[in-house]
């Protein structure tokens, strides 16, 4: 058996999440499908972390055992011809046994891009999450900071949550604006069941000035997600890079550069 | 009869050109569409330069004359709220009688985007070109300086082509390369039909040294378009900029603005 990690990327838009669904139309279903049909044998593979329905990977890491002995670069072109337009494999590398594309990841970083506009973009619909109202980034900014350092995301945390703490570190939260788009940057060592979403959600809130930067500390204290803002859209959400111990000798691109692979035609 | 002027952008993939049809899957055809029902009765538009199935706007400009008086506001509002997300208007202005978004355009830009890389990205599907093999720039630019200027383009002209004459002003063709992707900017006077997708198929040919740069100066002199290579895909071209005079004090974006205002998100 050899074990391979492969880094995946996918528009969302189409499929009902990563994680496999009896519907099948989920990634992981066609991921394992296609898969399946190059090694002609049904393979289980493993995530780094379960997208949302709807939310973006420019870089999911998957680790799958297999013992078929192919080239790696007849992996990556043969899937590609398999996978939908949608659904892209990037690399893929063998590992040793004990790497675990789950639990041997250390940090997971998030991007989500917001359209602060009064006109939505035809040519980003269902890639940037849009805001009519125009936001207040200093204000957005005091409220990030406040979110920052490890604490219960009991107020951020879906009700069908299945993590067994509640508690994140949450140790990057950046926000840069670029005419009319925000892009916020969060990364944490894992992340609870919608929290960037919902982090999103309160944010935009903040952003909006219906709730103040204060209230961020007061919601994270109330640990009660039925006080928070509602959940904001999966559409800007980006699912960046995943950060694994250097002896494992995957490809480390940062966030940004794996969002310039995809967007970079501006420079 | 009050004459508006208005921007125009759309996501070209879903569609089958500009120019109305009588299946209706056009954008020309939705855009009067949303416009009856705004003001509850037939109208006949008049855009900047049509665009094929499958090529994107960033500002199509279009006219229209109504006896119907709205505010430019509710204009606006009105038909985004009566478009599918593939459409947008931009902007509208009132322009005098003698504004016709055709013949008063001196002239129209282009943006083309390639992906060049071994990997497709599923984010941007539909919205660049892709090229597997690498690209020499050096080469394309050469090239590309040999298409400048006013020539019989009769080589890279449509044989469904209406146009009297098959000469045209090449103004601009710039090419920038950012990591993976390369963004080619086409200028004229005016378009012939698929002249833009033409003389791409043109300058990838002589990107991947399978045709010289001088030879590209033999074809326009042969003007016969089966010498030519094939016409490019649609996917990553965008209608960038349409320039009027300034006495009829339009929104004039450049076509890079234009292209910032909707994929800017990098800076």
């Amino acid at each position: 058996m050899t074990r391979l990690a492969l880094g995946v990327s996918y528009d969302g838009s189409p499929w009902r999440g990563w994680q496999s669904q009896s519907h099948g139309q989920t990634v992981q279903d066609q991921f394992q499908r296609a898969v399946h049909q190059f090694i002609t044998e049904p393979v289980m593979t493993v995530c780094s972390g379960r997208t949302d329905a709807g939310v973006h990977a420019l870089e999911q890491v998957v680790h799958l055992d297999t013992p078929v002995n192919r080239s790696l670069e007849s992996w990556t072109r043969a899937l590609n011809g398999l996978l939908p337009p949608s659904i892209s494999v990037n690399w893929v590398k063998p590992v040793t046994s004990d790497f675990h594309a789950r639990f041997s990841a250390t940090a997971r970083t998030y991007i989500y891009v917001v359209r602060n506009d009064r006109i939505r973009s035809p040519l980003v619909h269902r890639r940037v999450g849009w805001v009519f109202y125009p936001l207040n980034l200093t204000l957005m900014k005091e409220a990030a900071a406040r979110l920052l350092g490890e604490h219960d995301f009991s107020s951020f945390r879906a009700s069908e949550c299945q993590a067994a703490s509640p508690v994140r570190d949450l140790q990057q939260v950046d926000i840069e604006q670029h005419g009319v788009y925000y892009v916020f940057t969060f990364k944490a060592n894992a992340f609870l069941h919608h929290m960037v979403r919902n982090l999103m959600g309160t944010l935009i809130y903040v952003g909006l000035q219906r709730m103040t930067p204060e209230s961020v500390t007061t919601l994270l204290n109330d640990k009660d997600r039925c006080l928070a803002p509602p959940t904001f859209a999966p559409d800007g959400l980006y699912f960046a890079r995943v950060d694994y111990p250097d002896s494992f000798n995957l490809p480390q691109l940062s966030a940004q550069e794996n969002f310039k692979l995809h967007f970079g035609f501006l420079g």
